[in-house]
């Protein structure tokens, strides 16, 4: 982190040199027959929509496999932030000049679109934030502070990610509120439903887990466990990052109280994520940030608070990033929720069974065939090789591949291991390309087999 | 606010009505002899930068003055975030993959150039953050809840924005500090200096205040301020919204713990403000949000984090637009800031002068004359008119200014008015858009005094 550039190994220094001298004969691309089905259409279908896919890097045509990470925009979200841009921008609310109201009418048709696009029952319920992370942390400093207490717990699970741990870190050190965390079952790592159902009790206060987990791919059985921790009495945060993307996702059908998303995983832009809360509990939470836009009236003395989502969004919000998500809602909705969700889960399988197949490899979570299935990525390590050299060595060939920890440190303590790489897919990649992934990994380790590593 | 659309005051409506019924010709917009002095040649020179500017607004040319608000983005910017998003995109930091490393390397030199724009010793002395609001709130939750307390006074002044006004008032609630706001001098309208230092005391442990007022357009002797603060051992928080954009700004001249600045004030796109800091001062301050690049170690128990500027940016980071804000400040650099301050004075002045010379006119703020001038922009009201009557008219004709209280409801108070008017420059302003205003303005007078208002 910070600026000082990215960790390397010494090997993946050495694999660099080796690999750039090979011929491009010898390291071929096996070309593979690829028996498409129908559904397939969607991924070659749309590839011209994302001009940064049609590029080679170290000579390779490039297989961008890093999508839990972030996807890439398609023309139209980038359209729609630079024709804003272009012909619009200005400072929203409270401004009566045409331009003025012209950007708050597109950012609030924004709001109306993520709105529509998680099945929120009014617009209101959805708050614009820089990333998801915010989000949490809205929840955390705004509903954690004033509602934890001593004695109180905080249920999530081994396997989150580190944005929904760390804010409740601060939050239970801060109330004397206790942090449980649920395992994984041994043999699917699935989120273990028997030491979920234990660890709820009268103390349970909220319970905050993955819809789907950025790792191991798993889904979780959400609505059952919104309507038992509801029983106790608990609230409900729902880590929608890996759902909101790639299925169809609503709010209505969950049972949660806030759900949580990444707008630059669904085809928006960086800088722009959201929170969907019932208004009912949004009306009760606290102002988290202060400032401009989230105030009714400042006096010296005190002040008085907007109405939520007002509330919540302190200061000139993310205006272009906002239109622009609701520009990839747009996209998405177009391309339909249930054919994006059927087109990832048969390539999602693909991958999976393309990359059992690879001898010495391990892929951390559940099979497709447990019965919520699970999701188009992989993260995976092969014996006897570091993550972060696989990924390095496929990087050589085009292929971009995560290796760290995915932001899930204490479920790699749990696996028992340092990292692991991910391969994760999303509506444009195509079989071809889990081939391409599949045979320059079995070039990868074929050449630190013959390096006796 | 929200999304059910705009205030509109009855008279408003009325007069657009009425206006939209009146020939072109009568309203017309009155050529003026223009006298532009040769730095005037910089508001022409860069108009075709600027696309969203050659555009009719109720079938007049745009005229923007709401720069205060937002300022509009050069091609260079827009770009810079286009050619990212079609060439690089990928998640920053960790990731071995080629575009994660351009994108990173991208996204920490976008720090490198808003850290040398700002004369910053260290690139890792700069935080991005959402806007500016959040630059504050961070200060606030991170220093202000972990280092004040009951007995211990924060300064601050009556014309302050709300973000330096309700991130203290939540501090001071959850620690017990007490709120000091200094006055303004009753002929000029600027900080009340004898006040600031009759406050000041060892009671102090923060100062925090404006750099440029946004309203008033009043400059605080910024420098004198952090001497005298320092002295009594409190920290210096600068609010320098309304300086880094028009004047060059250096923060080892300024002699503050922090400042504060928005992104696209500045050329630069929504979403991304930032957060200077001297190194050793954030070092001492504990994290904010938490979530993913915050950290160095996540256990469920507890984390270590990551050294500043990560320490205090959570989660996936408005990547594209820090680009972009780095490409806006090469493009102010690109101009040279000090063409900028004297382009803008020039310009600043005039409008002053031909505002004054309106009948009825109040602004607000110190003439051009006082020692530190004041910055290009005027916030007024006309006897007997509503300001977004005022403003609604102008609009009608093409004039776009801001009307309300622009976040500095304190000030308003203390002056006394509901509301005020406010045309604020920017570099691509030009004289003949002032003089366009001033006719616009009388028109609208004339219509509002045609019926006997």
């Amino acid at each position: 982190m910070g600026s000082s550039g990215l960790p390397r190994s010494g090997l993946e220094l050495a694999a660099r040199a080796a690999l750039a001298s090979r011929s491009a004969g010898r390291l071929r691309l096996r070309a593979q027959a690829v028996d498409a089905p129908a559904a397939a259409e969607l991924g070659t279908g749309i590839r011209s929509d994302f001009p940064v896919l049609d590029q080679r890097v170290n000579g390779r045509p490039l297989v961008y496999f890093d999508n839990a990470a972030t996807s890439q925009k398609p023309l139209a979200v980038l359209e729609a932030m630079e024709g804003y841009y272009r012909t619009t921008n200005s400072n929203v609310h409270r401004g009566v000049h045409a331009l003025s109201a012209r950007a708050t009418a597109m950012y609030e048709a924004a709001r109306d679109r993520v709105a529509a696009f998680v099945g929120a029952g009014e617009s209101r319920e959805v708050v614009f934030t820089r990333n998801a992370s915010e989000a949490m942390n809205l929840v955390a400093y705004s509903w954690g502070m004033s509602n934890l207490r001593e004695g109180d717990e905080i249920i999530i699970s081994t396997a989150e990610h580190h944005s929904n741990i760390v804010p409740w870190q601060i939050v239970a050190k801060k109330t004397g509120a206790r942090l449980r965390a649920v395992t994984l079952t041994k043999d699917t790592e699935e989120l273990d439903m028997q030491h979920f159902r234990e660890l709820l009790s009268d103390h349970t206060k909220l319970v905050s887990l993955f819809h789907v987990s950025n790792t191991l791919g798993a889904v979780s059985p959400v609505e059952d466990i919104a309507e038992m921790a509801h029983k106790v009495g608990a609230r409900v945060l729902l880590d929608c990052c890996q759902s909101v993307p790639n299925r169809p996702v609503d709010v209505q059908d969950l049972g949660a109280d806030w759900i949580v998303a990444s707008g630059h995983k669904m085809c928006g832009p960086t800088g722009c994520g959201f929170l969907w809360g019932r208004y009912d509990v949004l009306e009760e939470m606290t102002p988290f940030m202060g400032g401009g836009e989230m105030i009714e009236d400042v006096f010296i003395s005190h002040s008085t608070y907007a109405p939520p989502p007002a509330r919540f969004e302190a200061g000139t919000p993310a205006i272009a990033e906002a239109i622009g998500l609701g520009a990839a809602c747009d996209y998405l909705s177009g391309l339909g929720m249930h054919r994006v969700h059927a087109y990832e889960q048969d390539l999602g399988a693909y991958l999976y069974d393309r990359l059992k197949s690879v001898g010495k490899v391990r892929i951390y979570g559940p099979p497709p065939s447990v019965p919520r299935s699970r999701a188009s990525l992989c993260a995976f390590n092969v014996e006897g090789l570091h993550a972060s050299d696989v990924a390095a060595l496929l990087d050589q060939q085009g292929v971009a591949v995560r290796s760290g920890h995915h932001c899930t440190q204490p479920l790699h303590q749990y696996l028992d291991v340092p990292a692991s790489a991910r391969a994760s897919l999303y509506i444009y990649n195509t079989r071809h390309e889990v081939d391409m992934f599949i045979d320059a990994l079995g070039d990868s380790i074929k050449f630190f087999t013959d390096l006796n590593f």
